[in-house]
């Protein structure tokens, strides 16, 4: 069996810590791993299946020949400063960030959606938003069945989205209210406190009052379903959750829909659990995806809004669907590809 | 200056509390104060104004005789035990619960919305739904300028939504998680652990896979609104957070929209503050809005999946405005009606 030498840029953070573990987990076949991480940070190695790999720094000029698969799993900066670089030295590139995902010659994939996108590509293949890519896992089987139209959705984003530091926040602020019954003003990663509070406003504010956060559903659902006319609204919302990420979304169809074919379509669908008991206490729920490489989707109903809509709501784990398993993934369909 | 004598159904409850604390800051003009409990508990007595009132057992035969305006504040089987009772010895009896809203000689009022419909009731007067109510304040302004056709919205509902008890469960799930890094089965008012999750289920399910909570944004709206085909899509989800409900809405209108005469609608409206500056730092949070009397609502910008629709956040202190203030200011326009 061939092996292959893997890269990881940004190892060191929560995705490409997860990257790590996945790759591990699901043994793909490595021959070498190679870790690059931020200048000065003082991870100076990590643990990779027993071994101690070493981690070089990214310095202006990385040596990035002979690695066949590269990750980043850093800032759009990085990846804008070294993917092509990386190409050019032979990579094929797997980018995490949002950076490349909009180019018309990158393949932006969630490999059980549109794998086919991967057979042509100039080098660098894009990962999707994690918001997007768990609330598509949900919407892309039914938009096989009914045909979406549009679709109106609210985010319950954990913290770990802005990173460990962003788990690290909350559970300052979590300890300071328990032990001191105070809130804080230590705040870094988020604007205002997040523990006992929720923040509607996630990415960067447009012309449009949307932020690039809440776009990305409706152009980058755009990309990955082919489906040009798609419109989303989507409202992205911080939790005091520390991982997974959930969704509430109103879907209009142009088929007509049911319940039960909603249903008999998302049971079987790649990558979903449907768990919809809610007289049973059955739905989903962030604390129980986190770490599952599925995502939940329940409170299936029609949408009494709209004339042909379905309501659902779903739960997936951003570090794996929305990055590290999907980003594996598409290295497997490029294995298969070669 | 004419007084009343007020008297309140649950008073030791979450909601009867902060009704007592509206009563007191509004001077509402009270010759004397009646409170009743539940037969067995322990509150034998509440402070009002400086005062000792002593807590009445609301057994099978309660003395209401002589009361003016007696509020409900305890479950909607207690109300409709006693409400009927209250009437027949000379009360005007404002109900809390959900038990007479939609019977038709019953008004359902949001005082600023529709005080007109206090003019004529048989003695009772319902308080609506807290979700719904929080979300109608910021709604109302905008359909009386553009005519709202359907709404779809998802909520964030802090715990105190379940009382007082809601608010333990949370703090000793937090505790147990800081102090002992675990998580805890001691779960009684929610049916999993709600510090740092997100229940996408609140209130009990019907045939429509909606909740009887989701449904009163569509049943109270029409009622309220004197609307009867205003159409809403409501998904209720209890989130980590002490109080202050929030709720994402898209609504769709028929009038052509624009966000700037949304903002100059909503500046100004009775019981609404515009907090809309997402790049600083300034969108509706519960955390700001617990016990503010306002509701607060921002991230306001053209819907995109809607032709014609606006997408906002609002947020507003559900004991206050969805109930205890609510309570007292159609007790004040009562007064008015005299």
């Amino acid at each position: 069996m061939q092996k292959y030498t893997v890269g990881i840029v940004g190892a060191t953070g929560a995705v490409g810590e997860e990257v790590m573990r996945v790759l591990a987990q699901r043994d793909f076949p490595i021959k070498k791993l190679r870790i690059f991480g931020r200048p000065g940070r003082n991870d100076r190695s990590v643990g990779f299946k027993g071994k101690i790999i070493p981690v070089e720094q990214l310095t202006r000029d990385p040596h990035f020949r002979g690695i066949d698969y590269l990750v980043f799993a850093a800032s759009g900066q990085v990846s804008q400063n070294f993917a092509h670089l990386a190409v050019n030295s032979g990579c094929i590139v797997v980018d995490n960030s949002s950076a490349f995902r909009m180019a018309k010659y990158v393949p932006l994939v969630i490999p059980a959606i549109n794998a086919h996108a991967l057979k042509s590509h100039q080098g660098i293949i894009a990962n999707p938003n994690c918001t997007t890519a768990i609330t598509l896992m949900a919407l892309w089987p039914l938009h096989k069945r009914f045909k979406v139209k549009r679709v109106i959705a609210s985010s319950y984003q954990s913290v770990s989205g802005a990173g460990q530091e962003g788990i690290d926040e909350l559970e300052r602020q979590i300890k300071l209210d328990v032990e001191e019954r105070r809130m804080t003003n230590d705040r870094f990663v988020f604007a205002h406190q997040i523990a006992f509070n929720v923040l509607p406003y996630i990415g960067n504010i447009s012309l449009s009052g949307y932020t690039d956060e809440e776009m990305k559903m409706q152009n980058e659902g755009r990309k990955i379903m082919d489906h040009p006319t798609f419109r989303a609204s989507l409202t992205c919302v911080r939790v005091p959750v520390r991982r997974a990420h959930s969704i509430s979304v109103s879907a209009e169809f142009h088929d007509t829909v049911s319940v039960e074919a909603a249903h008999s379509v998302l049971v079987g669908s790649p990558g979903i659990d449907v768990i919809d008991d809610p007289s049973g206490n059955r739905y989903p729920m962030p604390l129980e995806q986190a770490g599952h490489d599925n995502c939940a989707v329940g409170r299936i109903r029609k949408d009494c809004a709209f004339e042909n809509g379905l309501s659902f709501f779903v739960s997936g784990d951003q570090l794996l669907r929305g990055a590290a398993l999907n980003a594996v993934e598409i290295l497997e369909e490029l294995v298969k590809l070669r």
